[in-house]
């Protein structure tokens, strides 16, 4: 019975590996290196331990899985599929063709069971360490003796590149800083990289440096070996405070000539060397065919996976009727639904002109706080610049800190470890429940780039929080200040752009944020601005049409129209003032976020812009490119092209031109 | 004697760290905490072994030294004064004010003895990597027996931030594997970051992490202890095959009563605690007042700096006796010149239209090895990427390679390190006698977009080699397709863009990026694309424009403009037949370079874009957003705004609208 039971795992393996390899080689294109080598570590996984339902990939108690190493996305399509999946054999056969479920690399709301989109190395690792904070965040939260609802896994295979991408160093250190011992991955350690032999370059040792990063490491010497391969991730289970790498020793392209070669890796096979591999494994199966056998063992985990939707069902029962508030809490926040009454304590604030000027990062910081009463599940923290970018919840301490005194833990120290910090933010985003967001200086919103990215690819509620958005940083000079960045933010499609020209601006801007469940980007001064008085100006409703006219000089039409975002919004109203007593009449258009101002109709947009008006002026601390688009051929544009300087923020600002005498004489100059 | 020393030792420090301290406190902004800790190790290392000369701070062989806690930048200035650079008194008064050579952070080409531009964290240790390949690289080259002409040591102060940035372990690994024994880093642990102390999330076991990345690692527990600091660097200099990391236990803001605190890290101590610091070091000078002691003592360190070149270039002048075609070549590499020829292998060279379509990754790679013949300090290579970047030199071995067989190594394996990778050739540039290369798929280059920036800060001849740059990837799909990369790339201040049409203009490139010694980014095609006849189209020339008349369909005004670059030019050349055969005169302008484009005269931009012509269509198989620049207010723009899609990239390429029919529909609809 043993025997046989192991005959059929091995059968299934050899199934899911030449499944993958056929849909590589139908496709012409793709990866089957790592499909055939890993196959096992996938089985294993998911036939012994994966609690999943694949009839809904969506029930919150899942046990999560990620293939970090995306390019092996053949292997989970074939998973999904053997599995019961929504992923049929026809989508198999269109691997990588329009308009498919099987894309290049595995995409999050594309394929069902897709749970991250991966193939950029290293963000499935630091997604899948978001996930486990996620858990863990969620289990403290709602988890009651006996009651544990939120109880479940995130496991991944990595990759050698996965690990040779300093995002995963990152990413572990954090990891074994909060102790995530939910955390499971499986290091696919094949030896092979795209330029050859991992000795070129890759010679470090991992399991050294993964105990350095507080990690449990197991090495399995055979990947192949499914006993050793369950021994390895039971024992993973009991290691409680520490997340756990398994380091399987596998063998790239295993069973084909090309074993242990990089030409394995990234292009399909060809019909001869196909034919070789179908002979190792003696698999008489034309190509994409399923034994029988095989496939009804496989889509067994339908039935498991729907009694284990059902087990957690009846617990969550009793849940319900125990702690009837926290469950009805428990299924909002999963359903990303905001708690009733969430604005309470924003809905009827304002910031007062009778404040003194205010930084945005403070306004923000004012507001997080507000909402953070009233939004549990809002969650977040800093790459180490919480006192400057203002993002500390202050009634709240923070998670794995020794110094928090038994408060509710919601703030997270991500460390200088901002690409960490982006991943961590998406997995969050991705696991449901909470609304995460990261937080540092703009400047730096380049080291954690390709996960802003993939946030806005995937299209999830992460939100980022970038202050000190301009040369107004001052002294610490141009490492520090940003020029082309809020530009190059902008140019990324899905992504919500927030440049807020004062306190209520921002108040308005973060509410849109909490409320449309997009991925979000905030720009915000370091520098204090005049707060703009809501009675005077339409500030609250304007922002969430993206861009508004926030002021006319007078009645008909303007003579002029000044566009400005964030801090050089009230330089634009205070030139309004002073070109109106030379008898210009100038209509001031904030414009804190372009993609909303782009989903407005072409009539909004057209009555904001006017577009008989051909004499504008755009004013923004940062690059001009872009700003071309608003301003048309006949307008002008006061930006900076060049890099910053050191020297406090005023003499910086004025040096490169952001002065109203400035805007005054350029709009002269234009009308001339 | 021994003690009378040690006293003036310690009172050198102090005066070091008082120095540093006075600056911020008069700036009122800057960084305190690290100077005041930090000061005992920048002293025993610049006392007692760094090799420099302060009169010539360009000498070649010096060793290097970076502050890669470039926060602590007044305690660099304080040194570089009390050594006699040219950084007067004066000057440290203007610590970050309007103009001083003080700036905020260090900045390279600004502030004499200044060797890289730090601030961003992490940069400095992979620059330091860089540095520190380029002497290995450089030694072998030149040196010979008895004559070790190129012999320096690389020495960095890195901080718990630095550690903390992914990029550290990157490069940390890829030092740890070429064995970079000249390499010492100084660790100025104080366990405290902007939040707090690294408890809060930083507790990783460092010693074992670098160990595991095959360093030496020694510990010294009294940072403030000179004799075990200085036992340390000689013992790091004993070793030979392996990086050294000296961990030194510190102390932020030493001496002050804001020591071990956080609130000592970025803010000038205050009167009240200034006055405590004096008292603690029993400091009794006023503010900027150096001892007469110490003011000789350190000066010092010029004539001593006098006598290290001195010794060199006796030296050096044996090895011109011996050598003197590798002394000659070795001043001219240094110098930054070009070998007399360099240029011989592709001066006469054209792609032929005879050829088979050719992708401009394929053409940069021949003629990047055309290149490599002639320049033999034409060095790079590829994160992991090289067989699809083509940016192998085929003759040559690796670096560190076990396979290279005693071939001269000039490939570097960077492995998937892409941040690594950008700082590294940014201390390739900055150590000079190289010209260094790097490559990954452009969607990548987010992943080094922070060094990619300090390259075009610092202006160094850091060359990036991106490729697969567009939907034109195919089925690897949206996490692979670049959509905003060339755009965002292209708002970076300084840095040269070249995104050629064909093989021709990449070579007319390649030519442009080696010649002209600036910061320059390819945007290379993976599709094969037709070759331009040199003949018929003023190709090579063009390209150092930026952008120029590729081709006229008649005489007299054209109806309308087509503006394309890389792999949509040649469609605007066929639609530019078929729009004549409608009887629509096209003029199609390629725009390689934007950069290059805007330095050009206002004649020349108009002669090429004709002002008066406001029919303008841009072809860029990239976001539309900063197109408007040059199609104007009446214009269109084919591209792309959305991520792209899995599918065969010639589908992709259609289904997008990059087709000869869409072209000429888009100048019909325009025209009419």
């Amino acid at each position: 019975m043993q025997e046989l039971k192991q005959v059929l795992d091995e059968k299934c393996i050899t199934a899911i590996r030449m499944l993958a390899a056929d849909a590589v080689e139908k496709a012409r294109s793709g990866h089957p290196g790592m499909p055939l080598g890993a196959a096992p570590l996938i089985y294993v996984l998911w036939n012994k331990f994966l609690k999943h339902n694949p009839s809904n990939p969506h029930w919150f108690d899942r046990d999560r899985f990620i293939l970090s190493a995306g390019h092996g996305s053949a292997l989970l399509y074939a998973m999904l599929h053997l599995t019961g999946y929504d992923v049929s054999l026809e989508e198999i056969k269109n691997f990588r063709q329009w308009g498919s479920k099987t894309a290049g690399h595995p995409e999050y709301g594309h394929t069902p069971g897709v749970e991250a989109t991966t193939g950029p190395l290293g963000q499935g690792f630091g997604m899948g360490v978001g996930m486990a904070i996620a858990e863990q965040v969620l289990a403290r939260q709602f988890n009651r003796e006996q009651l544990a609802v939120v109880d479940h896994y995130t496991y991944a295979i990595v990759s050698d590149g996965d690990l040779m991408e300093g995002i995963s160093s990152e990413a572990a250190s954090l990891a074994g800083f909060l102790k995530l011992g939910k955390l499971i991955y499986l290091y696919d350690q094949n030896f092979i990289s795209i330029e050859g032999s991992t000795d070129l370059t890759f010679t470090e040792d991992i399991q050294q440096r993964f105990t350095a990063h507080n990690w449990h490491v197991v090495k399995v010497d055979d990947g192949n070996n499914i006993e050793s391969l369950e021994t390895a991730i039971r024992e993973a289970q009991q290691v409680k405070n520490q997340p756990s790498l398994i380091i399987a020793r596998t063998h790239i392209g295993y069973g084909s000539p090309k074993q242990d070669n990089q030409n394995s890796h990234g292009e399909p096979l060809g019909t001869d060397a196909m034919a070789a591999t179908r002979k190792f494994f003696g698999w008489g199966c034309e190509p994409f065919h399923i034994p029988q056998d095989v496939a009804e063992y496989m889509h067994g985990a339908v039935e498991k996976g729907k009694q284990f939707e059902k087990d957690w069902q009846s617990l969550f029962e009793h849940y319900k009727q125990t702690y009837p508030s926290h469950a009805s809490l428990l299924e909002k926040q999963y359903a990303g639904e905001l708690p009733e009454n969430w604005d309470d304590a924003i809905k009827n604030f304002v910031f007062s002109t009778d404040e003194k000027p205010m930084a945005t990062r403070t306004a923000s910081g004012k507001i997080m706080n507000l909402l953070a009463e009233k939004i549990p599940h809002l969650i977040g923290g800093s790459a180490d610049l919480a006192p400057s970018t203002k993002t500390f919840l202050s009634k709240y301490g923070s998670l794995g800190s020794i110094h928090s005194d038994g408060k509710e833990q919601r703030n997270i120290h991500f460390g200088v470890r901002e690409h960490a910090m982006g991943a961590a933010v998406n997995g969050m985003a991705l696991h449901g429940g909470i609304i995460p967001y990261g937080s540092t200086f703009l400047v730096f919103s380049d080291y954690m780039r390709p996960s802003i990215r993939l946030a806005a690819l995937m299209n999830v509620h992460s939100l980022f929080v970038f202050t000190h958005d301009s040369i107004g940083v001052g002294e610490d000079g141009p490492t520090h200040q940003p020029i082309e960045h809020v530009m190059s933010l902008r140019l990324i499609p899905n992504l919500l752009d927030f440049r807020p020209g004062d306190a209520n601006e921002t108040l308005a801007a973060w509410r849109l944020a909490v409320e449309l469940k997009r991925p979000a980007v905030f720009f915000l001064s370091r520098q204090n601005l005049p707060v703009l008085d809501t009675k005077r100006y339409p500030v609250l409703e304007g922002v969430s049409k993206g861009a508004y006219i926030l002021s006319e000089s007078g009645t008909g039409k303007p003579d002029i129209i000044l566009l400005a975002t964030g801090s050089e919004v009230f330089l634009a109203v205070q030139a309004q003032e002073q070109l109106k007593e030379k008898g210009i009449h100038a209509r001031v258009v904030s414009m804190p976020s372009w993609k909303l101002f782009e989903e407005q109709s072409l009539q909004y947009r057209n009555a904001v812009l006017l577009p008989a008006i051909k004499k504008r002026i755009a004013i923004e601390a940062g690059i001009t490119l872009g700003w071309q688009k608003w301003v048309g051929s006949e307008g002008a544009i006061i930006g900076i092209d060049r890099f910053g300087a050191s020297a406090p923020g005023e003499i910086v600002m004025k040096q490169f031109g952001f002065s109203v005498d400035a805007i005054v004489k350029h709009s002269c100059d234009l009308l001339s």
